[in-house]
């Protein structure tokens, strides 16, 4: 049985934390704000996050980083993508061996335009940093918490830390599959949160499920055609970080990147939405990222580009849509075709 | 503006008859039951498929298939599989000139194991038979006849054939894109079927959006698999009429293989589902020639074969999703790369 330690305790991360539980691992559950943490020791019950369902025994609440993480070789990290470097910067401070780093976030960083992989690598410093691996796919906390069957992809450069992570979380119900394609994984996983927006906002607008199977199928064509040209492998986009993911957060009632849209769509500005999600949106964040990407990377994507405007220029969110839809009769193929020369090119 | 005969009054045939009379175009609509026919141009509606939508003016109702199609070049095929060798039949005695012809059907004949533009080349002389088109993608009929956008795919071994239908479905609401693999678009429309039957039967046993997200990336494997092997381009599963129509499929209350399958969750015997549905359901009969495709060609098909087992011998659902979902741990990308080896192998 192993020591590991969860970096961020919102719903992700406790619901992770209930997998190695039921797994038979010590878990110690880091969040930075000392009265939830309490109350999580007390109750045994994460409220604010995942109300109801009971935390297991092996499971510490730790609002102290360097308790934490004392003597834990592997480290989950679940913060919201924009708390990553700092979460970073205490963590190097806090330990003098090398650790295992699970990522579980998704989100690329706007400006820098790094996948979280990168920026790990480049906080932390080598001799402190084994490995990284992220775990991703189409996985809602609460349905995890509550034992429901879910599948996800465990990917890193090296082979053997993402069979270790596969390992360390594979159960009755939380089925894990290896990908060495750590590029692809993390891509498919940042970017099917601006096609969420998107879903969403044609749901709020009170389009049907034909135009959001197509906003979905033409949204996993955009996030193809980019993440091939940035050195992903484009199978990994048919697999359970890609497609898988993008459905499930397409189309479901949890989706907090959905529901932001949805509220966007119904005519809620930007502004209010966020304060009434008392959530982070990581999609809003991503959207801006994808928009440097595609100009970086010479890559259409017009979703992420009509979402940005709607986003950040106030523009409509129906005449977005339509603007989407309306384009010129084409032949199927020239889109998809795009994704294999990209990657060819690349080789 | 053209003359279109649609065969088939049931909601698709329907909803299709009522874009083609926005496109301006004079539409017959073939149904072989009197009393249906006439309530349809007496009230102006479709009551038994399409309640409370009104009929354009330019469709005219036909009980007599030899009327509906005289002096008409261009036939819409929309009636259940298992029809269609009869309804070829009748129209191949009714015709004196060569027609084009467009179906809109989704399955795949138990036994002979063809594919329906096979089967349309099969019944119908080639003097009388000019191009076979099918038109397929992520469509609810309910959608397209409320004028929701909409994406299809119009796809012929004759490019100029699935342009000649773009043009003529083409509108404000309904965009057509054309695509030259009419094999990989049959076998995408028709499989989704079985992979709904499985996710509504998910579905009806309390499982959530996690599970169902796996099982429909699976899903789309695994008919990527069979489709290559059968000729298909992969990148067609990607699109409209591949992970598009699954999606839409497999997600929304208007499906009723989706629905189908949900009773069966709830503990429904399959005799029961049938009776109640009062709509055929297409997935029950592909699912039969799915299992003898996967045996023909060698193909791994677990969803398929699995559920086979509960459709025709009783199998108990739940062990049937927790086997599907209990596999040994594996790596993602054998899955996946055995769709490209397995194309490989045919070029």
């Amino acid at each position: 049985m192993a020591k590991v330690a969860i970096l961020g305790a919102g719903s992700w991360g406790t619901a992770l934390a209930i997998v190695l539980c039921d797994n038979g691992h010590e878990v110690h559950l880091w969040g930075h704000r000392k009265e939830h943490i309490e109350a999580i020791n007390r109750t045994k019950k994460n409220e604010k996050y995942l109300p109801n369902v009971p935390l297991p025994d092996n499971l510490t609440g730790f609002y102290s980083l360097k308790d934490a993480v004392e003597n834990v070789e592997t480290i989950v990290l679940a913060v919201p993508t924009k708390a990553i470097r700092e979460v970073l910067s205490q963590l190097r401070e806090a330990i003098d061996l090398p650790v295992l780093i699970v990522h579980v976030s998704k989100g690329i960083e706007p400006g820098s335009l790094k996948r979280i992989s990168e920026i790990i690598e480049e906080e932390m410093p080598p001799h402190l940093l084994k490995d990284v691996v992220v775990l991703s796919g189409p996985s809602h906390a609460e349905e995890v918490s509550l034992r429901q069957p879910t599948t996800v992809t465990s990917a890193s450069k090296n082979i053997q830390a993402a069979k270790f992570v596969q390992d360390l979380f594979i159960n009755r119900y939380f089925r894990v599959y290896t990908n060495p394609d750590i590029i692809g994984v993390e891509i498919g996983g940042a970017l099917k949160n601006i096609i969420a927006l998107a879903a969403g906002i044609s749901d709020g607008l009170g389009y049907g499920d034909n135009a959001k199977a197509a906003l979905i199928t033409r949204g996993l064509a955009e996030i193809s055609r980019l993440g091939c040209k940035m050195g992903a492998n484009p199978l990994t986009f048919s697999g359970l970080a890609g497609i898988g993911d993008l459905i499930v957060t397409c189309t479901s009632v949890h989706s907090r990147n959905w529901r932001a849209g949805h509220l966007l769509g119904k005519g809620k500005k930007l502004d209010e939405v966020l304060e009434s999600m008392g959530m982070v949106v990581e999609g809003v964040r991503t959207t801006k990222a994808a928009k440097q990407l595609s100009e970086k990377y010479s890559v259409k994507m017009p979703i992420a580009n009509v979402l940005y405007e709607v986003l950040f220029h106030e523009k409509d969110p129906k005449e977005a849509v339509e603007a989407l839809m309306a384009r010129v009769k084409t032949h199927e193929m020239e889109d998809l075709v795009n994704i294999l020369e990209n990657r060819n090119e690349e080789l």
